[in-house]
Formats: structure tokens, sequence, C-alpha cells
């Protein structure tokens, strides 16, 4: 039985450049983000699973018998080499009282903790008898990879609770990681959920999730970047709504109206990535501040290449104008079409610069946070290291 | 002995597309603007040429037997096929008081003007006793072609007053223009006052200056395409100073420094000339609105092209920010850094549009012309047939 209390928290993820262009198979690097999911891991009851998510709305609790009973019903399938069935869902819809089809974030929320809960306990475990509450600093479907932080963070605690991962964090340590190995288990699992929520997830985000840092992404293929910086930025959220898919539909048929002019500008974007990745595995060994103004001029070129591929907006002009006014380069990052914007902030910017452009944004309508990129992956947490503002979150329950 | 009085018109050129990647041997679209150069030529006093440019301050008049006796010293190599030699210009400069290395508008116009009456005299018959006058509407300086369509229409007319070339102009017409060899002729002798005035030019000016319309460039190969609409534009010119030479510089020195990111873009330019090409050709036989807005979506993808080669500026992007809010679009046109920018009208855009972008443009602090793109060539006019405005300028002298 579980009795410590601990904390698991993952990062979100942008893309630094390859958005759109990795569709059509070049390279895209996705970057973890500081801001994180936290997960608070405590003994429930006896005989009792809760969930309690306070960002949608869901407090939802079960006797564990009857997660059994269910889990003897559906489970000869369960391993994190297979992708949930739908029969599997069908059953856990029913139990939990959602409707088919219901894609609300608290209905496939609650569907992704009961499939892990089963998947992850019929292989290496009992049902557990304890109490979870997960908060997260990331705005929801806003293509920050807020639900596969949701789903490293869950996979990562129930794995440790069914004793299929250590449970790292050695007495008075504040943080602590698990091995290559574990995060390899974490991040399987992990992606299962992501497939519950999203159907065909690229597995990007979990990965980001899991290992944090950088990886380069290409025609499925995941590589984690050896070693990355932290690098402070502005996420900027235009809060300007776009379907994804409309936006890729577009670029493919630009693509397809325009070959001989679009694949250049795919080919422009791909030799971007690849000469990002080259300066971010450089700047660790070579910290030297000549390394930023490179990383801008990528910015600026790749923006103008996605406003070339159509995925433009004018709130995201704005977002570039309000920067470039205080000397700071941005590009959308993700779908675009509105949604959000990263401001690079090299080690150089002034306080009130950031301040002033900060104020600029909020001044838009946006949405705006000073963070970093290059964030830790998956990680472990004695609770009271946490912040007070996160505690608080968490204890809302 | 010339007697009668007669004008020729010749219209100044505007890049469609393919500047800066045509210096790198990627394609380029000139095309005829519809802004011209008007050359007004009576006979003069008996014994006496005369040449009076108002727009540049220039009033100056010559014995006939003086400049003959110039030309006696140095005509051995007059010839269209030949560059002015240094020794022919000294004389030149010499003759006129003009001090070696002036460079001002005055000082090249004049040569210019020497250089041609005495070399296509030599060549094809005697020192004319003409009155000359030159008036543009083109501003000089900003790319627009200004010196060549004044060599143009002085190539024509003293091709004429010499017998090289005919007088197409019957009795009752009011514009004529000469035979494709007459044309040729016309843009040999045109090219080599460029030569005077520029020291290397392309020789695209003058050919389109010659030819009107469009024109095709490519590594040093002249192509004028075979039928173009004339198509309405607004010109605007940011009158933003720039180094066309620095630019360049710039540009090679981005293709350097990150050429797998570089030469996609010159690739992607070269295309959108290419496609524009086939459009512009096809509009003739089927002009239908449908083309418009493939025009206009050509402009913008090489607007941003060009502001990744690092030749923008806050002025053009004001300008297009401008034109966008009246749903129009435009680019820079030329070196780019300021200079000139270029905003396609559809036929459907009303007035009122026109008139409003106008100005706000001008509300920049920029100045803006409404004209037309694929312009006609080289024209004689009867001097009765010329606008009150023009005949008002031509007379000021």
């Amino acid at each position: 039985m579980w009795v410590r209390e601990l904390a698991v928290s993952a990062p979100g993820k942008v893309i630094l450049h390859g958005e759109h262009a990795v569709v059509l198979g070049k390279v895209a690097l996705a970057v973890a983000l500081d801001l994180r999911t936290f997960l608070r891991l405590r003994p429930g009851a006896e005989g009792r699973l809760s969930v309690c998510l306070p960002g949608v709305g869901v407090r939802r609790s079960w006797d564990t018998p009857r997660l059994r009973a269910l889990r003897g019903r559906i489970a000869a399938d369960f391993d994190e080499s297979k992708s949930p069935s739908a029969e599997q869902l069908d059953a856990l819809r029913e139990f939990a009282g959602i409707a088919a089809g219901a894609s609300a974030p608290e209905s496939l929320a609650t569907l992704a903790f009961l499939y892990m809960c089963l998947a992850i306990s019929a292989k290496y475990g009992d049902v557990p008898s304890v109490d979870i509450v997960v908060w997260s600093e990331l705005p929801t479907g806003a293509g920050l990879g807020s639900s596969a932080a949701y789903a490293v963070c869950l996979a990562a605690a129930l794995l440790m609770v069914c004793g299929a991962i250590s449970c790292p964090l050695q007495e008075g340590e504040s943080t602590a990681r698990w091995t290559e190995e574990e995060l390899t288990l974490i991040n399987s699992w992990a992606f299962r959920g992501e497939q519950v929520i999203h159907g065909n997830p690229s597995g990007v985000d979990n990965a980001v999730g899991t290992w944090g840092g950088a990886l380069r992404y290409q025609a499925g293929k995941i590589t984690p970047l050896k070693r990355v910086p932290t690098l402070r930025i502005l996420l900027t959220n235009t809060k300007v709504p776009r379907s994804t898919k409309v936006l890729v539909a577009g670029v493919k048929e630009k693509i397809l109206k325009f070959p001989a002019i679009m694949n250049p500008v795919l080919d422009s974007i791909d030799a971007i990535s690849q000469e990002c990745q080259s300066v971010l595995e450089a700047m660790p060994a070579n910290p030297s501040p000549e390394h930023y103004p490179v990383l801008e001029e990528f910015f600026d070129i790749n923006q103008h290449h996605l406003n070339v591929l159509g995925v433009g907006h004018p709130s995201l002009d704005r977002l570039c104008q309000v920067t470039a006014l205080h000397s700071l380069h941005s590009k959308l990052t993700g779908a675009g079409g509105g949604g959000c914007g990263i401001t690079l902030l090299p080690p150089d910017t002034s306080p009130l610069a950031v301040e002033a452009a900060k104020q600029d944004l909020c001044a838009c309508g946006f949405e705006c946070w000073e963070t970093k990129i290059g964030a830790p992956g998956v990680t472990l947490h004695c609770c009271s290291s946490l912040s007070a503002r996160v505690l608080h979150e968490l204890a809302q329950s």
C-alpha cells in the first residue's frame, strides 16, 4: 500500500522550428516549456481511488473492488505496446457515465485516467487506493502539450505506485528523476494516455514531457538532443481560436497549387531546424552571447516562411511588431492562424524591456508568460519543495 | 535638314519579381512603367544644337561646326557595337567643361547627350541643327529607369534625325512605333548612352524603355515576353534613401552565412518569376479576373522572401500594411531597404479604395502615383496629341 505523499511534474512543449513542415517529412524541433503540470499523490482511504482535476472541474472517486471487477472484464489486452481498443474505451465510458463521442476536456481526462489506472495496475500490481490531484500552469487547447504533460504525470505516478518503476526520491532531497529505462516506460504509457485523448498523437508531446530539453522529430522518428541550454522566452497566447486541421489542409493546398514556389520554402524551414539544432547543441559547451542573434535571425526567417505557408494571422503580426519595438524577435509556434507565439529573451535583455513588452502584449488582449524552454522532463518532488502557488492550487481539491 | 516638330516618349521600368535573386543567376521580370520620359524635337537655328533638360537644370547650346571638329578628333571608334572609351569621354568632358569624375545627374545627362549626338551622327549623317527638350514624369535615382528612358528617347530622336531609322508617323496620326529592326538599333544606342551614365548597366532598363511590356532577364539574357496585359498599379516612393551596393552585399553575406537556409529562398523567388511570366502571358488571351488573386499571392510571398534576404525596411512594412487595410497587396521593387514599392490594383478595385489608399500612403510621407505596368515602349508622337501637362513642361525651356 502506498504511504508517501509526493508530487510529480512534467513540462509542456512548444515547437521551436518546423511546425507544418514536419507534416511533410521535414525536421521539427520541439522543446520543453517550463510551464508544468503538477500531480499530487497521496494515500487514499482504503479501497478508494480518487482523482481531482480542479482546472477542468473533475472530482471523481471509485471503490477499488468495482474497478478491479471492470479491469477483469477488459484487461486481457492491457500492455504499453498496445493501443487502447475501442471496446476498452467503450466499457470505460459506460462505467464512468461518459457519453460516446464526448470530447470535452473533463470527459477525455477522466477516460485517460481510468484507462491508465486499470491498464498499468493490470500489468504491474493491484488497483491502488490513492488520492490524486492534478493541476497545470498550462492553458488547455493552446497547442502547448497540456494533455501530454497530464498523461506523463499520471504514467509516472501510477507506475511508481504499482512498483513498476522506483521511487527515486531519497529522504532530504527535494527533487529526483528516474533512470533512462524508467523514463522509456513512463513515455510508453503516457503515449497510450495521449491516444485515449487525441486518437492519433505523434508522440512528440509525451516525449518532450518525459525527457524535457529539446528533441528532433522527423518522419515519425523522435531523437532527444544531447545537451541543450535553458533559454528565457515570453510565451504569448493571442487567444485567437483556430483549427489545426484547416490550417494543415491550407498548407497542403498551397503546395499542390504552387509546388515550385512552396517546396523550397519547406526545404529552407528544414535547414533552419537543422541549423538551430547545431546552435542549441553548441551552446552548453560554449555559452557565448553570439549565439542569440543567430537564434533571433532564425525566428525572423521562419516567421516569414510560416506567413508564406499561409498560417500567419494579423494577431501574430501584431505580436511580432510589438516585441520588435522592444528589439525582441518572435515567431508563431504550433499551428499558427492565431494561437501562441514565442519571443526569445537573450541574457542581456533588460528587465525593464521585458516588463514593457509584457505590458504591451497584454494591452493587445494577449495572455503572456515569462518562462523558459529546455526545461527538465518529468520530475519527482517532495511536496514541501513545491512553490506556495502550486501547493495552494493542489490543495483546492 | 530636320523640319518637323515631333515628340518621342519612353517608359520607365519596375522589377516585378526577381530583384536581388537576378544577381545570383535567377530569373527576373522587368516591366514597363507608364511614367514616361518625353523628348520634344524641333528644327533649331541653322548651325546650332541645343539641349534643355528642365528637370536637372541643363540648358546648353553648341555651334555644330565646333561639334563636327570635336567629332573628327574622337570619332574613329564610334559604333553601336562598341562601348564609349575613356578617351572619348575625357574629350567630351573637357569640351563641355565637366570635371573628371563628376557624377551629378546634370553632368552625366550632358555627357550622354554629347556622346550620343556625336557617335550617332558620325555613323549615320551630319551633326544635326536641332532643338531638344527632355522632361520626365519619372523621379531620378529611384531605380525606375529614368536614365534609360532618357537614353532611349535620345537614341530614337537622333537616329531618326540622322536618317538611320524612319519617321513612321503619318500625317494625321497621333502616335507611331518603329519596326523591330529599328527598335533593335534604338536599343543598342540607348545602351551606349546608359554606359556613359552608369558605367556597367545590365541593359534591362533600356530594353524595357525600347520594347515596353515585360521582359525576362536571366544571366545576362534579355527576352521580351510575347504578349502581356496592362496592369494598374500604385507606385509608391518611400523616399528612404538606400545604397543598392550595400544591400546586394548584405544579401551575398547572408547566403554565405546560411546557404542551406537561403538558397532555397532564391529558388522560390525564381519559381515566382517563372510562374508570374506564365500568368502574364496567359492573361491577354484569357483576361479573367481569376488571375489577379494569384498575382497578389505572388506579391505577398515575394515580399516575405525579400524580407528574409534582409532587404526590407520598416517604411516598406508600413507601405504593405497601409495598402493591406484597403485589401490591396504590395511588394518592394528594386533594391529595397527603402526606395519604391508597387501595389496591384485589380480591375474590381473601387475608385474610393484607390483614393483612400493613396491618401493614407501620402500621410506616411510617401510619394504615390496611380499608373500602369506593361506600358508601350518607345513611341513617336505628334506634339499636339500630348497632354497639356506634358506640353506645358516641355515648353518651360
